[in-house]
């Protein structure tokens, strides 16, 4: 049975479910000849860490109390009185977090960051330099500046991040297996947020933009404030990632993002009820002869992302009605690929592009997916 | 750089495809700190291998040569006289390639089987024994019954094989990934064959099935007898692989497999011409019947693989006329996947599942794919 050491940065929806994904996988994992060995798990604040990290594990039934103390809203400090694990708080987090990585000197070690923090880079390029293998589900440290970026991913086959881009649907790997076996890219346009799939399937139906957002936010398809979702800096950090695995260097910055809102209806501007009873409704207009516009030209308008050989873009584009784009209902994502395999009908990948079990389930995969590189 | 030996069964359009895919992808790979060293190729005739298959490759040129050689329809027999390789031929062949399967132990091998043969197993389940990795396009090892596929799966991550099911689309990489993350997997419902898929949404638009099956063999994309198409072996064998995966333990004549012509049209009683002028024509009334049937009902007819947990078994099904499979045209291919994470709509995967030139590209991304099992 090959063991492979793993430690998880957040305990967020992802993180506990992956935990809990962990758990009942087991027995498959079993079968399969891998045992997947926790020794540690952190969020901002907190670590819990086995004593001796070269052999021991955070056993399941510790794994789930984990997911219960986290979900009840406590602090992992809860866990302190535990004797089969040590907990650190505070300053001295960091520094224990980086002794655990020197475990991908020995062992190696899948590092696993569900955060969606901004600040784990740092962390991250230290434990590259260790050895470790990286799992990403948090978007932030593969959007960073390039040269951040360009040491993140110095040992690619160590690097996963599958749930970046669609949650679980298989758009990295796909994507990887097209770049490794030579056949180029010309183009990649898709739905990426399925906050705005569903907004701009709805609209299309004639409904008003105002009220597609408010039904939305009603049935927690949005964020707390939907001008998260409406701004497209989500989509962006997503398109940016496909990017940059095209070879495309690039920052966020650079990016032409498209935002359904102006700038005087932003949230420093604006608090969110105005927002929502009297901004949205001025927006509607505008979205209507969109559409219209291109329901003339037999389109439909979709919130892509756009990357081609002289474009990576967010926004509103009219794409064709009959398109695997254009016949998108619901939520759910969709990528559509063209290449010189995919030249003339694109290789398209679609379904359920959020949600924490298939978001975990990508990290999952990832993990199982790096195990040849453990010893 | 890495050196990862590759030896290749086969020489037949994908074969070839592949050295040249090889060739091209030289510069690509080395940025990816990698080598693919070919030490040999051979046909069901014969065999071409470096004299020292620890440390020397078949150069680029003569790669190309033996594209050229094959395609030409000669004799691999010819390549005799080059000082870079030897040249095997009859019963040494087999002995030979052994031989070079032995490396699996020192130095890893990517064993390829781009052949059609039915014959391959048996090299490939003692390849296997030594340590070597397996690659496959060649469908006919995975659907051999279960005994010897039992042996030839015995170290699942030695073996990959994307390009059995839909080419080079990620059927095979996205199953995989689904199941080592634990989401059960319900339901498989796909057109897995460009011509029947072509076929299908063809006679759904009124024109009669002789008229269009013999359209589709004067355009190629039938088999020169298109009833080895419309037998549905083809389509059977790639659900048995995708049943297989998701382990069933099946063969091939447990199948219920539905055939397009009846048993007094076969080949082995109707000649080919009869079959095309009078033969089909018959079958066109209980064709437009069952379109008929299924527009009652909001449904197109569609020839689909389907497995579920009752079933694993290829035929004419009626599906959804807004699904992903009732809204297919030509001869893409598309599977529909519904697991717990892809419950309501499914994850899907679609676009060309034919050609030499996107077949030989899967192949490739797996062996890319394995680099990490090699020393």
């Amino acid at each position: 049975m090959k063991s492979l050491p793993v430690f998880l940065m957040g305990c967020g929806g992802v993180g506990r479910q992956l935990l809990q994904h962990i758990v009942s996988c087991r027995s498959l994992h079993a079968k399969q000849g891998v045992h997947l060995r926790v020794v540690g798990v952190c969020d901002s604040k907190s670590l819990v860490v086995v004593a001796d990290v070269l052999t021991a594990e955070l056993d399941d039934s510790f794994l789930l109390e984990v997911c219960r103390v986290k979900s009840n809203g406590s602090s992992l400090q809860t866990l302190a009185n535990s004797s089969v694990c040590q907990v650190f708080s505070g300053p001295e987090v960091i520094r224990k977090v980086i002794d655990i990585g020197l475990l991908g000197k020995s062992t190696g070690l899948a590092f696993v960051d569900c955060s969606a923090s901004a600040e784990t880079i740092g962390v991250l390029n230290q434990v590259v330099d260790f050895g470790c293998c990286v799992v990403l589900a948090n978007k932030k440290p593969l959007t960073v500046q390039m040269e951040d970026y360009d040491k993140l991913v110095s040992q690619p086959r160590r690097l996963r991040h599958e749930s970046t881009v669609g949650a679980g649907l298989p758009v990295i790997a796909s994507l990887n297996r097209i770049i490794s076996s030579g056949d180029p890219v010309y183009r990649i346009i898709g739905s990426l947020s399925g906050t705005l799939g569903y907004v701009m399937s709805e609209v299309e139906d004639g409904k008003p933009f105002s009220q597609v957002v408010n039904a939305a936010k009603s049935l927690g398809y949005t964020e707390p404030d939907p001008r998260d979702d409406l701004g497209g800096m989500d989509v962006a950090r997503k398109a940016l990632i496909l990017a940059r695995l095209l070879g495309r260097s690039l920052n966020l910055d650079n990016m032409k993002i498209e935002s359904l809102y102006p700038e005087e209806m932003g949230p420093d501007v604006m608090p969110l009820e105005d927002f929502l009873v009297n901004g949205l409704p001025l927006l509607d207009q505008k979205i209507e002869d969109g559409i219209k516009q291109a329901s003339a030209n037999g389109n439909v308008l979709r919130y892509v992302c756009l990357i081609d050989d002289a474009r990576c873009e967010v926004g509103i584009q009219e794409v064709p009605k009959d398109s695997a784009l254009g016949r998108l209902r619901g939520s759910d994502n969709v990528v559509e690929l063209y290449s010189r395999c995919y030249e003339k009908q694109p290789l398209v990948i679609q379904g359920a592009g959020a949600g924490n079990d298939t978001t975990a389930a990508g990290v999952l995969a990832d993990i199982l997916d790096i195990q040849d590189l453990f010893p």
